[in-house]
Formats: C-alpha cells, structure tokens, sequence
C-alpha cells in the first residue's frame, strides 16, 4: 500500500500506541458472522413496512387504512394520528432544551403534510414482507397536491411555496412575524470587515452551488423493536449512536429512557446518517400493538429517498489579499438546504470555512433554510466541505492572482495556537502549519506533472473534532487478558484503536484485551459514534479505567509481597517493588494472583466535557480532464492529515483514504437529481453515482502528529476532516489542467463541457 | 398464600431490603419473552445429536462412522477419539489443581469404555435434527459388554466389576495398590467417640439407603457453540455457572479460557445440575469441523439417563444420649455413590450430618464410590439430604427412648455460636436455636393432629452455604435509573434481590434499578449460581459497586455546591450539605446533574475470599398413611428457616416451598430404577414422579433472622437448606402415624406396605 507515516514531531514511542495489530473484530466481519441490524432473529416477528407520500409537497386530507387492516396476515397498521397522540403531553414532559420534538416525529411519521417524495405516511407490520406490501397498496391517501420548492435561492424569495405556515425566522435575536422558509440567520464577525477589503490589494468574489448528496452507507436502515407488556421496549438497530436511538425513541413515544435498551447491531457504514430514528418508533408501536416483535429494514431506494442526505448550499464568498501574500479580509454568504425540517449544518460550515487561517477581518452569514427534500443528516465534517470548496477556490484565485505557490499562501496565512476563529474560539495547539509544510514536502508535490490537459490543485480543511461522554469498564481475566467493555458502536476499528489504549496503560499486547461493544442497559451514557470522537473519547474512558484497574493491580501486588502499595511501581509491563528490587511481576502473572489476593479486579471510567483537539487536512490532487467528453481523471492523490497521535495508523489512513474518496465522488458525479415536480430520480446506487475502486488512484496518506495537549496520548480524532478539501482541490486542479473555474458541484462531465464550451467563447478563463 | 414473615430478632428496617418489589425479569418470563437456551438462533446453524451408549459398562472396541459420514445433509461426526486428543498436552496445560479432566472428557465422549447407560460416545451434526438422528443409527460401534454394578455397597466388595481399572483408592493419606470402585475414604473425628458411647444412656444405631434421584429441572441442557476462524469460540448456553462453562470448555479443549465466550440463556431450573458441561465441547468440534454454528438440546430422556443427578448411598449411622437428653458421641460410615467417575457429595454430607447439634465425640467415615450410574452433580445442599435422613430419624429414636419433645431435644443439644463442628471449623453466630424455638411457637406445631393413621415429624437441616467470587458494575443514568451488571444467572429472582441491595445504598426504589445478566466477557469473574451465593455474594458485590457509585455522587454534590466532599452527606436518599442545610438534593436529581458535573457515573466492586453464613431449617410435617395402599398423604407442612435477612422475603418463601416440595419427592417418590443390566427404565418425567401441586398442601413458610455478622445485610443464603429435613421428618412422621420406621428411600407406597406388613408380623415397631 503506497502509503507512509511520518513521525512528524518524532515525540514519545509507546509499545502498542503507534503499532498496527490486528483488528478484534476482523474475523467475525470477513467470515460473516459479524451481526449486522437485518441479522436480528426473534421468534414470532412481524415485518413492518412503511407508505411513504409520492408527493414531494401534499396536504393529507384523509387516510383510510380499513382495507389493509382487513387483509389476512395483517396485524397493525398505524398513520402518523398514532404517534402524534399525547403530543403536548410529550413536548411537556421533555421540556425545551431536548431535540425538536415535532419535527421528529411528524419526520417519523407524518400527519398533516407531507414535505418531500418518499416521506412516511403509514406503516403496516404483517406476517410477511410480502403481505406487508400487499397491504401498503390497500391504503388510501387523499392528498392536496401542493407546489414544492427543491432549492435554498428559489425557497429564500418571497412569494415561495411555504413548507411550515407556522415557522417563523430567528434572525440576530428576533423573531420575523410571518411565514418563510428560512428557519434561522446567524452572523459571526470578526475585526471590520469593510476596512479589511479597503486595505487589501486583490479582492475575489465568487458565488458557488453544491447539491444534496448521500452518505452512501452500504447496509439499509433496520429496526427490530419489541414492546413487552411491562412497557420495557427493546429496540435492535444498527446505529452509530445506541444511547441517542435511545432518547429520540423515548421522546417520540412519550415514555422515559430508561424504559428503551436498545442493542446495536454492528454497522454497515454511518458517516453520521446514523444518528437520527426513522423507523424505530414504528416499529415499536406496532410491536405494542401486536404483542410481537416488529422488524424493518429500508429498501436502497428508501434509504435515498427518506433518510438524511447532506445538503445542497448556495454561497457567496468574498476575500481580500494584501500585495505580500497576507489574507486581511473575508465574507462569507452560506445557505445551506435543511431538507423538509430546520437542521442544516450551516453552522459547522460557517465554523470551519476559514478556520485553516488568521484572518482579522471576517463576517460570516448563515442561513437554515427548508426545502421539499428529505431532512439533512450528519454527513462526515457537516457542513465543512461545502464552504471549503467555496473559500479554497477563492484563495486559489486570489494566488494565482498575486502568482504565489498556493501552500506557500496557506503557510503564510496559516491559523496557529492563539489565532482566533471568526465564531469565537481561540485556537490550542492546532497542527495546519505541520500540514501544509508535509505537502510541500511530500513525494507528490515534489514531483512534476507533464502531458497536456492535466492540472494539479491544492486544498486546505477544517474540522472541529468532537469530544462528549464516553463510560469504560475494563475487567482483568485470571489469564491475564483484559475485558473491554463499551458503548461506542465500531465503525472504523475502534474496538482495536480503544484496546490498544488500555493495553499501553497496563503494559500487554493489544490482542490480550477484548473489547465488546454492549447495550444501553449494560453500559452508562455514551455518546453515538460520530464527531470523530470514539477514539479520543471513548479511548481516554479506555485509559482512564485501565488506569483504575492498574492502581488496584499495585494493591494486590503489595498485598502479595506484604509491602505497602507505595512501594509498588509498575513499569514496562511489571510490577515492581522499590526498595526490593528482586520483587517483580509481570501483569499477567499478577492476574493469576487476583483470586487469592481479594478477587477480580475491574477498572472503570467516564469522562465527559473534555475539549477535543481540532483537525487539519492537506490534499494534493493531479487530474486529467478528457476536453471532447468533460470526464475528469483522478491521477494522483496525496492526503496530509494531523492525527494528533495516530494509536493504529492503519485505520487513520483508512480513514483518510475514506474521506477522500467520498469527498471526490462528492465534487465530480454525486448529485440528489429531482424532477421538477420534486420526485427523486436517481433512488438507486446504479443512477447515483459513487466512486468504486475503478475510478480511483490508491490514494496516498501522510499522518503529521502534532500531538493534541488535552488527551493523554495526543490524540485528535480523525473521521471527518479528510472529506473537507477534495472538491475544492479537485476544482482547482480542473483550473490547473483546463483554464476553467468550476463553481458548481457536481463537477460531472456535462458541467465540466459546458463550462469548456463557454470559456472557449470567451467566459471566466485562465490568467 | 398461608406463609408468614417474622422479623424474629427484629433487626433494623429498611427501605428497600425486605420489602417485595415485583421482579424485574418476570413480564418477560410470563410473555415468553425471555430467551432460554433452546431459544438461540444463529444462521447457518447446524444440529447436533449425540450417539450414546445402549450398555451400562462396555469396552469400546470400534467406531464406525463411515456411513453416517456418507448420508447426505451430514456435516461432521466425531468420536471419543476426537476429542481425547493431544490429551497429555492438555493435562499439562492446565496443571495438576485443576478440574479432573480425563473424567471431564470422558464423559463428555467416552473414547476407551462407556460407563453408564446413555453414555455418550458419538455426535453427529447435520442440516437438521431428522437427518442428525438417522446418521446417529448409521454409526457402528462394536462392544464388549461388560457386567455392571449399580449399588454403592456391591461396589466396594471384593471381586465387583471394576469401572477404572487405574483407580486406587486415596485413604487417609494412603494410596491402595489394587484396584477397586473407591475412590477415596476420608474420616473426620472429634473427641473421643468410644468413651461417648460409654457415657451414654440411650444408643441407637441403624442402617440407611437412598436412591439416586434427580434434580428434576424442567428445561434440558442445550449448547449453541460457534468456532470461528480466530479460534474464538461462542457458546449459548442455559447454565448456573457461565464462568465455569468456558474454564471447562476451554480445558477440555486445550484452549485459553479467554478464547471462550459464554453467554447465558435464561435457565429453567438447575439445583446444582447445570455447572458441568455435556454436549457444550462437541457441539464447540463440531462447529470447528464445519465453519458453522452447531446447537445441541437434549431430550428428556437424555437428561434423565446422561447427566448429573444426585447418588445413592448406603449409611450407619449409631448416635448415643444421657438420659437427661444430652446428646454426647455420634458416629456415622457414609458411602455415597459418586456415578461413572468420582466426585460424590459424600464430603458435605459428612460436614453437614451432625452439624445441627454440639456433639463433643464424633467419628465419621466417608466413602466415594464409582458405580455404573451417570456421573452425580449437585443438586440442592448437595450429600445434607442423605445424611440428615439417617441422623435425624435416630435422633426421633432417642427422644422415644428419653420420653422427650424432639424439639426440646433440638434445642438443648443445638449448636450455637463457638460449637465446633466434627469436620473441624468453630461456628459464628448461627440460627438454628432460633429455628427450633420458631417452629416449636409455630401455629402447626401448637395445634393438635387428631385422626387414625395421621402422625408427625420433624427434623432439622444443615448447610454451609457458599460464597465465591462475584464481580457487578452500575452505572447512573440521567433519570436517575441505575444500570446493574451483573454475571449471575438468575435462577430464584437474584436479578431483584441484587437490585434491591443496590437500591437501598442508592435510596431508590428497586425498580428505578436495572439489572441486567450478561456475558462472560461483559462482567468481570463471578462464580455461577449455586451454594446459595448469589443473593450472599454478589449482592454484597452490588452493595460495594452501588457504594462506590455514592461516593462519586457526593463528590458530584459537593462540586455542584461548590463545597468540600466531606461536607456531603447522604441519608435517606437525599445529598445535602452539612454547613448549609438549605443545600439538597436527591438521587434522582443529582443523577440528572451528572452531564454537567464530569460526565456518568460508575461504580464498581468485586468480592472474592468472604466467609458465608451457615444456614438451618427445621420442619414440621403431618402426615397420613393409608394403611391399605401404603400411600402417604401430606397433610401440612410448616418449615422455618434462617435466612439471616430475607432481601426479598417472597424468594426466600419461594426458595424454602421449593426446596421442602423437591424433598418430599425424594422422600416419598422419586428414584432411579434400573434393571440389572443397568438400563434406567423410567427415564421420563411419567415414570420418575415428581411431586405435583395436587400431591402437596401449601408449604408454610416460618423465615428467622439472625443477621450473618459477615454480610453488610447479614444475608445467609436460602437456596438449599429447606431441602435438608424433609425426608427425615416424613419419616419420622410416618412412625408417629403407623408406627414404622422407614429406613430406605423413597418411602414409597409398595415399601411403606411392605414394612407395615412386616411390622404387623412382629417386626421393628411403635415403642
């Protein structure tokens, strides 16, 4: 694999931090008896399945259900009526600081209108699949179609279709007093911007446009649930966050946590669509009603169509340059598509888009903004890639303009410890000027690229990182292996990247602990996998409680050697005796001790608001661009990323490879493609367009470790930043290659010819 | 329900111990919702059924498997041979204080001789039960059929069929040099027995058998065992002891105990019976053989004919009184049959006979004797029952003689605090004094029993009670629920009686806890459900985590107040302040706290080392002898019991009920009939009578409380002692009524004839 990992800093060498073991889980996953949400098996289940509306933007007028319920084989049918029974008794009981309420479960199940093709309508649950559909063709809908709005610009204008007549926009601290589509405005400022520009040499400004794309998760959305008559439910799914199905299940049913354990499958892929519930609650219900397990799993097309996408944006940004290469102003318009409910993640795009930088002078506009498709999801770095591909190109502009190497820019203008983000924060110790020195020195940007129509781009990202609550408990085993037990569901290897953790701690091999991902019942709160936090978070419990456990380890070995504990040192795997130094023990043979010197030992802790160290990312790219067809070539890829500390490199470059090819799918053939009655066209992984391994070089990884201060191995967290720069980079490579600025994503072929064909008359050309 | 609670010593009240929450398990149990082991289900499952011996005692000459090996649908046949394998090698690994694993594997696959009929010798997996069966009568195994012996004293005379011919018996430190069926003889002695007899007024001496009987559990053994390619194995299980499962599966197959993974199904009944494991390592080779998941359930007859039930014996017992009702020398020579390999109770029937009673001289000899029957396990006090048959009814004997109360002789004798037991310990605080005197206040004794042929008895019981190693987390959830983790399947409600010493530390109610039984990787060491542990050790385990949790919770409090942690107190579940009273909070609220005071709270502890509680019942029983028949009717029962504290008093009733309900069975009905060629020939629950609810009156249940010392609740332990008296005091029952002493069990209808026939022709009579 042509990838390398570079000590950058050379800091402190572990024994297991930093190695390559292999994963606990890998066999379980290549054999196939990993469990995955669709392998939940229970005697007597239902299949549920779900009538989602044909309309992108309707009124339910009536829903009649009696045929369905009256087909042989049909158990329960139920319409969103049922799940917004006791409605203001549930928003009460949650009081306000909780999730939006309303929005969930008329997103579960709708019952006034319904905002977007394939939204949820009704759902059955029967003795087979095939009933089931059977009977969701028995139900009658009458609907007032209504006109849709697809797009942020067309749904900001007056005069648009309004999607909720009751919303009102919160903009600066008020309130506006009638009906829009535009949830919220926020403004973050930074220095005067005005005086900024005025003093600045070079000034661009651009408008850009991406479109809704899809995590594209592999395994379809599934929920088991089972409501027992002591109203204990119990919910299989397979989710990133188990504690967070949790509480949305509790809130749309009106019933309190503790009475939902939920039990998560090992998962197919999540990138943060993941979080939310869809079906969930239905299943539950139904399974109340029936006294028998429900089970249901999405179809790809349901999958695309009524599951959270990330979303389509329209932005405007603007930034000034002094003639010495120094950034002194930058603006920013972003609105971000929510989808049918409030929620977009224009507030992560407004934090990251120019975080890479010390700017002075900075206002950045951010509106949420409803439109009639599915309501947006978490998507890998939210909201980050759309305003990356915006500023990383306006900065390519602006170097190109004053003729300057484009990471000789970034490094000049770089953000360090002190500088401050134009939404409040000042940085740590942060690791972009590392990064951007590793790409000027790596192999790729080393080398030459010759041949015509072929360009190199650079760009630059941001991620905040997440941190939250994580609950460890480790056991040590009479054979000296170590149980490890968690909540953090494994997407990305973090079984191994959390064992490793608590086996540097207490001295063994990472294959000698067993990590094992339980329930919520059998776990205390630990926040969904996402926010690339398991690591840093979920491994700080791991190392915390294995801390816990070493200390009751120096107990028992004093308690052998009848010494005090403060003559027990542990060091290099072995406990030790200061003052009598032929006293020694390995840690696995004090584990065989434990019986017979007061019991097993177990290790056990939660961490919760520790600050997470902030992400930065690289990307080198050389394309080819075909100017007969506009199909652009990945040719080379290099991809520099501050890890912090990376504990298993090889899971950080897998997920930096990730991020890279997701974000490259994302600049050149993603795209949600709806009709202009807003039906979703290309509902199927054969029309929606994802990159495979045909289409992409072996993407090449260098981990810079600039070790994050406020964790005890340094680490960051590393999921999501790889995503931000590909489309940015990616548009600036085009440029390289061809001479035209690609502004809008998809930058799919018949954009790329059609902006050739309008440059060669004489458009937005090179130089 | 005619059962009644008395705080004898009226001890300290509680919130939560004592009480009689509903336990938490139970919605599940009476919806069918909980998952037994039969239940398992995993794709791909293939199953297994197991060839067993048609002979009691056979030299196994050959095995063919070639034709079951060619049926289609047949995926894997193994033999003895299979798994006896690298044999030395695994005796080596596992050194010398382990587990007696050439019998272990022995029995689970006999590979030389089969010792017992329904021996299992072979096992067959295939892609159905129907097909597993018919490769079953393909397999050929030629024999050379041996004579058996299938009583314990036909067993130990010279020229008997002998079943090992390596055997030699260990005696008193002393190894035999020839072969024979006694495996070991072991005496205990105290004072100097002949001089007691010679101070004594009144000697009795007699001679008693039993038959073996067995446990009775509803639910039969069953195995679902997954070998994977990592060589981590699976095992589904319905079991007492998770813990001991994977270290029997692991030596018997030559593998760490960390490559195996127990998880527990609920169980339908053990009693001792589910520790040792039958088809869980065929089913593990299997599923290595064949790449898939391999489920094994036995039949009833399979139950009944190849696992563990409790022996035989044969025993005399000579005990001697002054004639002011002092008890002053006991002598007692038990011989119990241990099966096809060693390991009778017969150790904890002699630690148990005289242990009732302060006897200055005592000798006992105990005897371990192999016979061709199934291996026995434990069930219910294991080895007390047989002993307390024969003591106790010559203690009626005595009292006879001496003109006295059987009670008052109780009591003047009875053992107490500093009396020293003949197998060598000195007691703590004990209740039998208090046992005795409740059952002589009790309204059944104070009533009278008038009526032809009516009589009654009593008898005391004794038993250790266990202790063990438990390991519990809990960990505080945001609505103030508490998460309990625990490794003891529960088997009488221990789910709840944990919970509830948890909830008390916490000042919750019980429900508000959550426990939870999870798997052998999940939860530090616990040893499984047996000795009457559970409620004892891993409740204390809970006390101690739930104690750890309060801490941190006080530390909590005092962060919120901004005050000192030792300004915290907490009583009556409320945190306050001790300078600023108006500071206050509960649990609950506090719990809600959490996510902003440092993140969740977990506590956790693990107990190892302590010393349990002994444990006595007394029993009262009248009784009804149809002179005609010889049938037996029980016509009231009243047994009192130390429970030390009763957590839940309704599981202790339920536990005492029980244990009374299973010894009248083995006192009137139940036994092992075999033929003499050692075939058993009433291997189903038709032909061995268990008693039913129609056969028994409500058991009235007395519970004392004389607080173990060395219990943070002072609880004992329940599960086994009421099982101890029963046979004695019907038998002694059975005298007042008839006049006839009965001296073998079961006390049939054809034997209680017999010996009134006998009795009437001048044989061993009233007075």
């Amino acid at each position: 694999m042509a990838t390398k990992t570079e000590d950058y800093l050379g800091i402190e060498s572990y024994n297991v931090v930093g190695t390559r073991p292999i994963r606990h889980d890998g066999t379980d996953k290549v054999t196939g008896r990993a469990k995955y949400g669709a392998d939940t098996h229970t005697s007597g289940v239902l299949i549920g399945k779900t009538l989602r509306s044909p309309h992108a933007h309707a009124r339910i007028l009536s829903v009649d259900t009696s045929a369905a319920e009256a087909l042989p084989g049909v158990r329960a049918v139920m319409t969103g009526a049922d799940l917004a029974q006791h409605y203001e008794d549930k928003v009460a009981a949650i009081g306000e600081e909780s999730v939006n309420l309303p929005d969930l479960i008329k997103n579960v199940l709708a019952s006034d209108k319904v905002l977007y093709e394939g939204h949820a309508v009704a759902a059955v649950a029967a003795t087979s699949a095939h009933i089931a559909e059977e009977a969701l063709d028995l139900i009658r809908v009458d609907y007032e179609v209504l006109e849709p709005v697809l797009d942020v610009r067309p749904a900001m204008e007056d005069g648009a279709p309004i999607l909720h007549e009751a919303m009102r926009m919160r903009s600066l601290g008020q309130t506006t007093d009638k009906p829009g589509n535009i949830a919220s405005h926020f403004q973050h400022s930074l220095g005067d911007v005005d005086r900024g520009f005025a003093d600045a040499d070079v000034v661009v400004e651009r408008e850009f446009s991406t479109q809704t794309v899809h995590q594209g998760y592999i395994e379809p959305h599934n929920a088991t649930a089972y409501w027992n008559l002591d109203d204990q439910i119990t919910i299989w799914t397979s989710t990133q966050g188990p504690f967070e199905v949790r509480d949305q299940v509790a809130v749309v049913l009106g019933v309190p946590a503790s009475r939902v354990r939920v039990v998560p499958a090992e998962i197919g892929g999540g990138f943060g669509g993941k979080f939310r519930v869809y079906e969930e609650p239905t299943a539950a219900v139904m399974s109340r009603m029936t006294g028998k397990p429900v089970k249901m799993v999405m179809s790809r097309t349901e999958v695309l169509k009524a599951t959270g996408p990330t979303p389509g944006s329209y932005m405007k940004v603007k930034m000034g340059a002094t003639n010495d290469g120094r950034l002194v102003a930058a603006q920013a318009y972003l609105a971000y598509e929510a989808g049918a409910y409030p929620g977009s993640p224009v507030g992560a795009g407004a934090g990251c888009i120019f975080s890479p930088y010390d700017i002075p002078n900075v206002v950045i506009d951010g509106y949420d903004v409803v439109v009639n498709k599915p309501q947006t999801s978490a998507y890998r770095a939210p909201g980050a890639t759309n305003g990356a591909f915006a500023a990383e190109t306006v900065i390519d502009e602006i170097c190109e303009m004053l003729h300057t190497d484009p990471l000789e820019f970034r490094l000049k203008n770089s953000a360090r410890e002190g500088s401050r983000r134009a939404d409040g924060p000042v940085f740590p110790r942060i690791g972009h000027d590392e990064c951007v020195k590793a790409a000027m020195a790596s192999d790729h940007y080393q080398s030459g690229l010759d041949g015509p129509n072929r360009g190199r781009g650079v760009a630059s990202g941001f991620w905040f990182n997440g941190a939250g609550t994580s609950t460890v408990m480790v056991s040590v085993n009479a054979d000296g292996t170590v149980g490890l037990v968690e909540g953090s569901p494994d997407i990305g290897g973090t079984r191994t990247s959390i064992a490793m953790q608590v086996a540097e701690v207490l001295g063994i091999p990472a294959a000698q602990v067993k990590p094992m991902v339980v329930d919520t019942d059998a776990i205390g709160q630990t926040d969904g996998t996402g926010g690339s936090r398991v690591t840093f978070a979920t491994g700080w419990a791991g190392y915390e409680a294995a801390v816990d456990a070493k200390r009751q380890m120096e107990a028992r070995a004093a308690r052998l050697w009848e010494i005090s504990e403060d003559d027990v040192v542990f060091e290099g795997g072995v406990f030790k005796s200061r003052s009598a130094p032929e006293k020694s023990i390995t840690f696995t043979e004090l584990a065989g001790k434990l019986g017979a010197t007061g019991g097993p030992v177990v290790g056990r802790a939660a961490v919760a608001g520790k600050a997470a160290g902030p992400a930065y990312a690289v990307m080198v790219v050389d394309v080819e661009v075909d100017p007969e067809t506009g199909k652009v070539d990945i040719l080379r890829v290099t991809i520099v990323q501050d890890a912090g500390k990376a504990i298993h490199p090889s899971y950080v470059e897998g997920q930096m490879q990730g991020g890279v090819a997701q974000g490259i799918g994302w600049a050149l053939n993603e795209e949600y493609f709806y009709n202009k009655e807003g039906d979703l066209v290309n509902a199927s992984l054969l029309d929606y367009r994802m990159p495979t391994c045909l289409d992409l070089p072996m993407i090449e990884t260098i981990i810079v470790e600039v070790p994050n201060p406020g964790h005890p191995y340094g680490v960051r967290g590393v999921g999501e930043v790889p995503i931000v720069p590909p489309p940015a980079a990616v548009a600036n490579a085009i440029y390289d290659a061809v001479g035209v600025r690609l502004r809008d994503l998809p930058m799919s072929p018949g954009r790329v010819l059609e902006t050739l064909i309008r440059n060669s008359r004489g458009g937005n050309g090179r130089g």
